[in-house]
């Protein structure tokens, strides 16, 4: 085969739905990525203008290019079941059903479906600093938590297409709040970056009524978690042991999946992940406390890829490896 | 090939090392089992003398049928390393190391040595009524928790052989009591044979000092699990709410291994899953209260080859599924 990478005649494209914006990449077929944007994920009623917004932008594009479609890699935030359809999205005003296929008739193009975690997962296994680790697993840090899992070089999605979704492990045997999904106890409760924010207000409020040394948070309206993440480097005390409070419970969670999987590597993703070696060092210390034998020596890493992780792995499910799934 | 399967010619041995027994079987080379027998584990400093007492059976055992060895899978009840080393095992002094090869080079022939749960799972996946579900998680319910796990076809053994340690994933934050494996809040605390008996030890201590309905536990001067069971299945008050506390743990510990794996089957193994049909029931219930989204459709069954799960599994490991490790 001719290289034509330089104008490449076929194009992949790998599609991260996310519920604010929709991130868009058009990849060689080798992968690599040639121009990348993104657009808002928009409201309409059940999520109906989210296909074919998506179909407009990739006609136009590969129109521009005079070249022909691969394929398409389509995240979802959301479960893919077995018969390929995407459950139902509350963050996206219950947008679900076999979008795959909306998608596909409208570009005339294969499409195939992943959930977006699950994707982020595979572009960090193959194109990310992961490296190949095998077993690997995937954790991203966000509103919510979920992830992903490669084991013998295959994304595992579960037989309900759940695999991977960690924030729902139970780490309390009752908690204190109710998650989204209905239940209590679970990972995303305490592991989240809401969660780091919710553990801030409550520290700021009891250093409120008993009084102390004063943090350089008590100042802020709501403060994010930046903010926290910085005052803890700056040596604010109740930063910092907001941020231990906060490393214990993920290092804590990483402990039971290593349970599970016993990964080579953990991969942090989402918006937590970018507090950078301040917090990873947390982490790791925490994952060493609870780990259990030889997974104590499990590596824990940040995302190389961030926030292209999802349509890196969406590309991949056309161009590099379509046996994995 | 000639059909050989009257007289073959060939011989896989299944041993299964346990902390009192050994299990032995000797199988054709397409994994029928011709013989099953069982030995002592004995009593040796460091263990020195199980793998001799192995080797003696196999070459006596294949000298009686004039044939030759195909190969040994070797079930061990401990952690095996990526260089195929057992760390050493705590129940048998510490027996550990290169066992592996030591077996083979008695026996001139090739071994391949397994977690003796990841055996199990193993087994009952090629062979038992799991029927190739996958992905498929096995959890063995004995004086500990452990087990394994199939996705994509292959047992996972993780990075450093200690995927399916069920027993050890953090179900509280903090236990009250501290696990073999030195740390505290681990499944097996809770969802193990013992804890069972403990759960009914704390429950007739209570119900001896508050007074109440007697139960027939009482007489009893320190029931097993049989007898909670037996109990509990005849209406027995106290020894329901064993079992249903029992079950309640259990069936949460289910569904936190399901968000990360998200199995098509859960398959039971282990003392404790003899007790059939009325923990099971409980067991279900209790997964589907904690259980996410789609995964709470899993099926939880008991195991089908009981004892000889070990057996098969490291026959498969010969004979079978090579490529499967």
């Amino acid at each position: 085969m001719a290289d034509r990478i330089e104008k490449p005649e076929n194009i992949i494209y790998g599609v991260d739905v996310g519920g604010t914006s929709i991130k868009l990449g058009a990849f060689s077929p080798d992968c690599r990525l040639l121009r990348k944007w993104s657009m808002k994920t928009g409201s309409s009623i059940g999520g109906r203008n989210i296909i074919p917004s998506i179909a407009s932008e990739v006609l136009s594009e590969i129109a521009g290019r005079g070249a022909n479609i691969l394929g398409i890699g389509l995240g979802v935030p959301g479960i893919v079941t077995g018969e390929n359809a995407l459950l139902p999205c509350v963050n996206l005003d219950g947008w679900g059903g076999k979008v795959g296929e909306e998608l596909s008739a409208l570009c005339s193009a294969p499409v195939r479906m992943v959930n977006d975690a699950n994707a982020a997962a595979l572009g960090e296994y193959m194109f990310g600093s992961a490296g190949e680790a095998d077993p690997m697993v995937f954790v991203t840090l966000g509103t919510g938590v979920g992830g992903g899992v490669i084991a013998g070089g295959k994304l595992i999605r579960g037989c309900h297409g759940a695999a991977g979704e960690f924030g729902h492990m139970k780490v309390y045997p009752e908690g204190e709040e109710i998650c989204g999904c209905g239940k209590s106890g679970c990972f995303e409760k305490y592991a989240s970056a809401s969660s780091i924010v919710n553990l801030a207000s409550k520290a700021l409020a009891r250093a409120e009524t008993e009084g102390g040394a004063k943090s350089v948070l008590a100042g802020a309206e709501a403060p994010n978690t930046k903010d926290i993440f910085d005052a803890a480097i700056s040596g604010d005390a109740l930063a910092e042991e907001v941020c231990e409070a906060y490393a214990d419970e993920l290092g804590r969670g990483l402990a039971s999946i290593a349970t599970v999987i016993d990964p080579e590597l953990f991969v942090l993703g989402g918006g937590v992940s970018e507090a950078g070696g301040y917090l990873l060092e947390l982490v790791r210390n925490s994952y060493r406390r609870y780990a259990f034998s030889e997974t104590v020596k499990t590596e824990i890493i940040s995302s190389s890829l961030g926030n292209d992780a999802g349509i890196y792995g969406c590309a991949a499910l056309i161009g590099k490896i379509p046996e994995a799934l």
